[in-house]
């Protein structure tokens, strides 16, 4: 523990009490390390405030005494963003007791959260006052607003509704020099100067605490409609899913899968099975919504998707006839990762490219994969609407456990520089946080670095928030 | 002519020639003065690059000579943040020659546009591709897309779509330190550390020269309906706004207009007559547009608009019965400005509120204004789904030439305290530029200001880009 710790826990203590300042280190240990279990911190305390008021407090003691500070949500970042170093040089810094939904207004179209309310009690929330929170992704029991904020989270509606950048209506922020940001009247315009609003979202926590956020709502679902299809190429599947969008605007959902994940969750998974009879190369998991209670939507998707088989773009498709079903079919794409888990050792790469080249990208990253790296299988599969896939480069059967961080980091630095070459991100979603900084400080151009270190310098000149995340 | 500048146009005049830099005061004047006429600058040379190479050679002379820069692109702004100061002191940066549409496409939904492409051309050519670029605003025969997203401008479709800010899917900008920050793939996701292509976005030329900007396109639109309805009040418009949100995706615009704003255009402007046989204290524009050439949304908006009847919502409502009918709708909201321009002297605010306070405000706000000012008629119209009025208050019809700049002044500060008070913003879309400057510095929390002003010195250390624009 360093002298500005001591004297950090120290006050913190006095002024803010037990609750708040946790020194326990069985009630911090579980919070040091990442939620994938990959890395591993330490912390000599882990400060809980409840009010901005005590973030304040907290950040204020951190400048004072030259401490850096390592804000942390529900702890299931991909990236290791919100992970203390091993060294003990950082002192967590829990949201979760800021737990408030402030407001939720039907009028206004938005719900004010603290950082630390779980995704899914926002959902529950919002359902409960007729409205919707459209955002979600496989961590919504346990993710929080604020990380959800400071990572920029994409999440399988992204299509329709965009990442959290769009759903961001405005943020309250605890900055290094402990003035407040207030952004959480919501205006929908306001062009007063630089938006800090968008420049602490995605910013994992480098330039400042985001203590609550107002989160834009949309109507609730009146209905939905979810259906499979099976096409012989990406190609087609894009080609599906923008013939659907010239047609109607009810498709929120779009996902495509690989036949060969498809046999992996067939294989792995209990109680799955094929949506399909036939065999198909590639599949599209579509999801339509409405909020309109009248409108037929299932005959909608039903009579579009008719069309596109006339036309040649699909080979197969079947919509779900309840609920279950359509949950069934969900089922079959999020459980990928842990069919794959269950197969063996997989490398995973969150990555994008300009949407129209995606179709093509997948297959030859792919081979050029495959024919470098004998004996793995590499695929992709996810939100291909929005160019971004999970790419995902499976050791064959007999590799040895080494296989992950050897052959597994130069598998890695193929597929990222493929995908650089390409104008495309090494991170679509997940952010850059410990684990991908050198991957980042690698494949950035020079001035973009210097961009990024010299607003980090401006807003955090002692360099307190989350050091040794993000900027390379 | 500072000895920098002097040198600047020397040097770039031997490596850039004549038809870059243009030292003809007959050239430069009619770009000296914004476009209302109400700030007259001087500069000693217009620099008119036509590639991004060029601009990089400019803002290096510019760096290395300590010469400031204003970027100008159709000098239609508001707030005079293109106009460049009296004394010249600096040089005017024309981007009207980077005027190529790079790329189109489709498959994308993507285009990429120089800065000094105007709106109506980007219009167009999506519009040959089938597709549509969906921000429209009065200046669109004029304004230019780099000025547009350096002042994050909105329109009568933000809506649906949003700003320029939702609407950019990626920048290219030239840098203060000489480095182009390249934004353009369009990647949909891409979580890398800050978005300087947010930063960019509204920052007046503040921070860098936007050369370039990849544009997000829907697809054409297959249909449109036009409708005009009377309301008892402004919550009732909201109300039934809201209400046509929850059973329709189609609606794209909704404007609101005061009985008196109608009053005055079918006083002033020739050849227009009242949509509603009946007079109602407020009235609604209305536009639903549809991409589906199949859907019959004329007959859909008529069948929710006597819903909404039924319900008490609005007291009367009829739909275009065809294109010029439509047509003369909108003219009749977008000649509101010109009506009271004839009618005598007007003070115009642009703020916006939280949306859902945004009928109250209105109310409230007019009423003290003309209180507080006997004589005056004080009235909001214009984007009410957004939260975005503008605010204009109108001089008796005896007032004094002087009104505008003597009783006006405090009229604004009345206006921008009632903002501020209410959460608002005092530029909800034209900026901050020059003209709003001292209220800006003026109401904006001191934290706010510091952070706005630690991220200018840290991006342009130098201080050559659009100084004495924006930053307080």
């Amino acid at each position: 523990m360093t002298e500005g710790e001591a004297k950090l826990i120290e006050q913190a203590g006095q002024a803010l009490g037990p609750k708040v300042v946790i020194t326990d280190q069985r009630e911090i240990e579980p919070w040091a390390t990442d939620w994938r279990g990959r890395v591993h911190g330490t912390s000599p305390a882990m400060l809980a405030p409840a009010t901005t008021d005590e973030v304040v407090d907290i950040v204020r003691l951190a400048a004072e005494h030259g401490v850096a500070l390592v804000p942390q949500g529900g702890n299931t970042g991909m990236a290791a963003g919100a992970t203390p170093p091993a060294d003990g040089s950082a002192i967590l810094l829990s949201m979760r007791r800021m737990n408030r939904i402030r407001s939720i207004s039907v009028e206004g179209r938005v719900a004010v959260a603290e950082a630390g309310v779980v995704l899914e009690t926002l959902h529950d929330a919002a359902h409960r006052a007729g409205m919707r929170f459209p955002l979600t992704l496989g961590a919504r029991g346990s993710c929080t607003i604020g990380g959800l904020a400071s990572t920029n989270a994409g999440g399988t509606q992204v299509l329709k509704f965009g990442t959290m950048r769009s759903l961001v209506a405005g943020v309250e922020a605890v900055l290094p020099d402990g003035s407040v940001h207030s952004g959480l009247s919501g205006l929908k315009k306001d062009n007063r100067g630089y938006s800090l609003d968008q420049l602490l979202i995605g910013a994992e926590g480098t330039l400042g605490v985001i203590t609550a956020v107002a989160l834009k709502l949309v109507p609730a679902i009146a209905e939905r409609a979810v259906a499979w299809a099976g096409v012989d190429s990406p190609t087609k599947a894009l080609e599906l899913l923008r013939f659907l969008e010239a047609r109607t605007s009810s498709i929120e959902g779009f996902e495509l899968v690989p036949q060969d994940s498809l046999d992996l969750v067939l294989k792995h998974v209990p109680g799955t099975r094929a949506p399909l009879a036939g065999k198909h190369s590639w599949h599209a998991l579509i999801e339509a919504t409405t909020a309109d209670p009248v409108s037929d939507i299932a005959g909608e998707l039903q009579r579009l998707l008719a069309a596109a088989l006339q036309e040649g773009i699909i080979e197969d498709a079947v919509i779900a006839a309840n609920e279950a079903q359509a949950e069934a079919f969900w089922k079959l794409r999020d459980t990928i990762s842990e069919a794959e888990r269950a197969e063996g050792q997989t490398r995973a790469h969150d990555i994008s490219v300009p949407v129209a080249d995606m179709p093509t990208f997948i297959i030859e990253a792919a081979a050029k994969v495959e024919a470098a790296f004998p004996g793995v299988v590499a695929t992709g599969f996810g939100h291909l609407g929005d160019g971004n896939i999970h790419f995902h480069v499976r050791a064959g059967s007999h590799a040895a456990p080494e296989w992950y961080e050897a052959e597994g980091e130069r598998i890695t630095m193929m597929v990222d520089d493929l995908v650089t070459a390409a104008g495309g991100s090494i991170s679509a979603e997940h952010g850059i946080g410990q684990l991908k900084r050198a991957e980042f400080a690698r494949l950035a151009p020079p001035g973009r670095i210097h961009a990024l270190r010299a607003i980090k310098a401006a807003i955090d000149p002692l360099g307190i928030m989350n050091p040794g995340k993000l900027i390379p």
